[in-house]
């Protein structure tokens, strides 16, 4: 597996295009498109949040047939608690973006971020949607990548290249987060593309591996969103025979699949509001991989940890109250805890303040790994988080003002 | 029922104090002693979090009697994550204030808060616990109350008066919280007392009814802690009949058990690290009571919301999209949320900015009600929480600095 350039349009025979068509104040870009130019095989997963936007409701509806083969989105409005207008919108930016790129209706995904409460304006969707897909380019990725940013302060893109049965297999994606990022995808998106030839039944299946283990194992603040969304789209132009039968193949494409899906998570976790530091927590010997998981991402979401982050306190009393919080049973006489390879917690009890200004040296960088050994089983799970800021409150504070 | 003054001591028969004894830096106080003159019947609940302090291990086991008579607390240590050397100074603490007093051990309810790590001194608490117990006072409320404060700002008293049976029953008490409060009583300390005549089996139904409905609705920052505690006491000085055989004076017991327990929970909720403001999230109208709690619980724990109630904006939609992630079904196409009296929402639809800027108004007092009416049901729940602010952020990442 090799890393490559070109994000959402690395594999062959996907452009994309990002454009302002007058959602946002400004001149900032606020609608995405990306399109394959060959029928695809769909995936997707969606927010399990109860008040899901408009958006949501409309492409999980679409995404059934596992024909998806573009995706239009906007930044700005959330197109969320909207009612039938909303509904409305979001039906009319499929049919807009269909109709210019020769498709169903039904073939477009659609995705929004933003604002609650109001729809975008219809009137910018209708003359910003064809100028998108009269611009769409293979070189696209990056404008397509900024066009879905909100409170992000940096684009997302990520694309690997693997072999696969004797074929060059390319995957790659862009993605949104900063603020309300959570496992179970809150406001969060994510698009992916790839050339590999794969049933839509098995694209799922593997998209919901990847997704468990990367985009649901980020916290930024704890919250669940109404937006959420992960597309992926596979139009097989890379002609490799079926991976059905060669589970090594499988393998290779998973794990492709998996590293462009972390990569694009860490780099949420690293852009979370306000934060200054990307800390990777990591849950290992745990008794089951659920029970790693789910202590890894009580702590990734605890603000007393994340407000020790930012004093740089290796303050590990934190993370053991956390993770006795998560709801699962481990001895906490038999911990050890460490910050990348420094210890400060060995069978339950600290090492002392020597151990834990070396720590405090560990926490001062811009990114560092915490290591909670339960010594109680054979299963790992790492999840990613941020410090928790003064800037997160101004931005949350202020968002709307 | 009404409001009397004398917290913890208000009830006859008991008396209290607080002093330091040097766990604290300075002279701030750190030792609480409240025992009963009496023998007792006696309640208590412990928090939930596996990695539990040592005092909460011996206390758990010295409950199982239901005849706690007194109650030995410090600050300054939480005497958690300690191992054997932890679990031996709980002891101790147990054993010399049961000496003073003349009690076995057993009858000794133990707690400890402040910082995890590293056991309080056995010095300190040698000399500190008989001199708190010569000083024992039926007027020692605000004393014991002040020495169990860790980031408070103000001491926690509430007490009431209520008529059972043809006699005056009286119950108060007192109560630490500041950070790390969350349902499931996180980082919590609620001592209880009453001259009633209870067994210990009502007691502690009556207790976990009260409990539920009041410190478990409160969230400061969504942690739960290692060391919680709600310890109550029932010395029968009252002489009143049996409740066992009405259900008119246990309605008047638990009536008066709530209002203290919501009174204390409440004052919590205010003195939530760094916070201006308190909130009261009311869920009316949903299909079940636990589905309105969980809602309830979810909305006061979102930084997002919490952020906004900072920033004085009447952001509703974070408030629905935190519902809606609350794990219960419910339609967002019919809900209405009000601050105070003003109405936002109206069958899942914002109102528009006139009525958000009236309603920005109610969130600029220091203290409102955001009511979210589902519509779908007859049960309400009521939780309370804060404001989140730079200052939670700022003692946070000091506090051990």
């Amino acid at each position: 597996m090799k890393k490559v350039h070109g994000g959402i349009t690395a594999a062959k025979g996907f452009r994309a295009d990002g454009l302002h068509c007058g959602i946002k104040s400004g001149r900032r870009p606020d609608l995405a498109l990306i399109a394959s130019d060959h029928p695809c095989s769909s995936a997707a997963l969606f927010t399990t949040n109860r008040a899901a936007a408009a958006p949501v409701l409309i492409t999980r509806k679409y995404a059934r047939t596992g024909r998806l083969q573009a995706i239009v989105a906007n930044s700005g409005s959330a197109n969320a608690c909207t009612g039938n207008e909303g509904l409305a919108i979001a039906e009319q930016m499929a049919a807009i973006a269909g109709k210019q790129l020769g498709l169903p209706p039904s073939r477009v995904a659609v995705a929004s971020t933003g604002k609650i409460g109001a729809p975008p304006s219809l009137k910018a969707l209708q003359t910003g949607i064809p100028r998108a897909v009269f611009a769409l380019s293979a070189k696209g990725s990056r404008k397509a990548a900024a066009a879905i940013m909100t409170t992000d302060t940096f684009t997302k893109e990520s694309a690997v290249q693997v072999r696969i049965l004797r074929k060059t297999v390319t995957i790659g994606g862009i993605a949104k987060g900063s603020g309300m990022i959570h496992p179970d995808m809150a406001t969060m998106l994510a698009f992916l593309t790839t050339d590999a030839r794969i049933s839509s039944t098995r694209l799922q299946k593997m998209l919901k591996a990847a997704v468990d283990s990367s985009f649901n194992m980020v916290s930024v603040d704890g919250e669940t969103s109404t937006n959420d969304m992960v597309v992926c789209l596979a139009n097989g132009t890379a002609e490799n025979e079926s991976i059905e039968k060669s589970p090594a193949a499988r393998g290779a494409f998973q794990a492709a699949l998996d590293a462009v899906c972390t990569e694009l998570a860490k780099m949420i976790a690293r852009d979370g509001e306000g934060a200054t530091k990307l800390a990777e927590i990591r849950v290992t010997r745990a008794k089951s991989e659920n029970a790693a998981r789910k202590i890894a991402r009580r702590i990734s979401q605890s603000p007393l940890v994340k407000t020790a982050f930012l004093g740089e306190d290796a303050n590990w009393g934190r993370i053991a109250s956390a993770a006795g919080s998560a709801g699962v049973k481990f001895d906490p006489g038999r911990v050890n805890i460490f910050f990348d390879n420094v210890a400060v917690v060995q069978n339950g009890v600290g090492l002392g303040p020597a151990a834990e200004k070396k720590a405090a040296r560990v926490l001062g960088k811009n990114s560092f790994t915490m290591t909670l050994d339960l010594r109680s089983g054979k299963h790992s799970a790492t999840a990613w988080t941020c410090d928790l800021t003064y800037e997160y409150i101004r931005i949350n504070a202020a968002y709307r003002s």
